[in-house]
């Protein structure tokens, strides 16, 4: 048929994306967009100026075509059973947002709104690094630590939407102080912005510019040993959470997403150490890389509403 | 019909208990067994006898009816796709037993075999403190502490049926060397055995008769200090465990059986202080006691293979 399209949607911190896809590629080993076109995002700007920025790049790419679903990626927390977008840690004005009921009507067509970790996670199962599999945890490793469920199959969201927050598991219980309050979390040992002050506070030499994930990692392969050890420490906190985490729920694989994971083979093998160091010896998974950097919102955007269409 | 019963056999590390229970029961509020029998074992038996010796059981109980399926816990690692026992830390000879082939033959029904955690975790579900809720995590706490899921209203094994395994995610990092290796573990702090053997390397006043996780709790009761921080120590150890779990799974409820649960008020709430202070405050659970004490495996088994009713 003419009209069948798939919309995919993702409102990430800085910038808007939107795709559309016609239904045939779904089956295809490399599908392939048939529109793409992003909209980067100035400050100030809030809720409803975004809702309709989104909506004019999402129509523009339709072309007049009616869709047949409208899946949707949001970088914040979403109740996804009612639709509701919670809030926004980066733009005023998106507390309890009915974004699923505005877009239903804007495209007259069947929407589903999940957070960002739990859509990526869906992508990469879907269409990237973690097809084939029948379990596994996706994280990001970015600016925050965050992580999304893939179980039998299905995206596991937990009771409330909550599940996946490996960002604040404990591993070092004497360790700095988190914002959450919590001592020692991974997010506080191997996020970007945290390793950044981290280097600073012991000392770091001054660099031009700022400080980010990737310069630590681009100074710890140039043998800084300050560098090195900071992103050493950041690599096996994430992998004793991830150890945990294995034997917690045996997932098949976990992974890794975001800026940090970028930061070369001595992260890496930091990641592996701290994950062996804690899963049981029985305990069996691997550690891979996302196969997607920006597009896997979208992608799982389209996994989260690709068997909508019979509803429609 | 005249034939339509299921028969629970449960191998447990002293004792083998069966039970059978008409279909008609299942579908009320408190169902109740046809017949319910258990013979303790003598040290010395081995897997041959155990299972000649469960078979007469089951036989006895049915008292000449066909069952429609046989359901089956095990106290030790079982691969439930292949129905194999993996082996036993109590009985010699149950090395990749094909328990669910020995038992379809023996019984012309079909059998499903899985180990205690994941059963009692399905028959808590079903039958008893976790009926109403669509996902839970169990947890027993006795001689060693283990746990089973139930996840959108099934059993979640994990990729190698290794999943549930909190008694050993690490809570202190520097703490005291558990067998597995690993420092801190919550069965290094929690469960009975490791409390007794703390409460005597520490100068605990020598009591006639085995130290129990029951004679601290005791103890503690009684006003006993050193018991006391024991029993709190291992409460607060499980309750980080349960709030780290939370927050990476976000499941309604936790459900604690065994032994140690027994030990009165003191020790849940060290084990809700725990719980609070890991989780992340948006993260809600119930923490509640198990409704059955002996008979979750027998209720797990029926809820284990109830549905099989249509294949038979």
């Amino acid at each position: 048929m003419m009209n069948d399209y798939l919309l995919a949607l993702d409102f990430g911190g800085t910038k808007l994306s939107a795709a559309v896809l016609p239904v045939s590629e779904l089956q295809k080993e490399t599908p392939t967009w048939l529109a793409h076109d992003r909209a980067y995002l100035r400050k100030g700007k809030d809720a409803q100026f975004e809702i309709k920025k989104m909506i004019k790049l999402g129509r523009k790419l339709l072309d007049g075509k009616r869709p047949l679903s409208v899946g949707v990626s949001f970088g914040g927390p979403v109740n996804y059973e009612k639709g509701l977008v919670l809030l926004s840690d980066h733009v005023p004005g998106w507390e309890n947002t009915p974004l699923q009921a505005i877009l239903t009507e804007e495209f007259a067509a069947p929407v589903r709104v999940d957070n960002d970790a739990n859509v990526a996670a869906l992508g990469e199962w879907r269409f990237g690094a973690g097809r084939g599999y029948d379990s596994l945890f996706y994280v990001t490793v970015s600016t925050g630590v965050g992580g999304g469920w893939v179980l039998n199959g299905r995206c596991w969201r937990g009771h409330e939407g909550m599940a996946g927050e490996i960002g604040h598991v404990v591993v070092e219980p004497n360790g700095p102080f988190c914002f959450c309050g919590k001592q020692g979390c991974v997010e506080r040992l191997a996020s970007g912005p945290y390793m950044a002050q981290d280097f600073l506070e012991r000392g770091g030499e001054f660099i031009s510019g700022p400080v980010t994930g990737e310069v630590i990692a681009g100074l710890a392969s140039a043998g800084d040993a300050l560098a090195w050890g900071i992103l050493q420490r950041g690599g096996k906190a994430l992998g004793l959470a991830l150890g945990e985490t294995a034997n917690l729920l045996n997932p098949q694989a976990f992974i890794l997403g975001g800026g940090v994971t970028k930061s070369g083979w001595l992260w890496w093998e930091s990641v592996e150490k701290g994950a062996k160091l804690r899963a049981r010896e029985q305990v069996h998974f691997e550690i891979i890389p996302a196969a997607f950097t920006d597009d896997a919102p979208l992608w799982g955007a389209v996994a989260l509403v690709e068997d909508l269409k019979d509803e429609g």
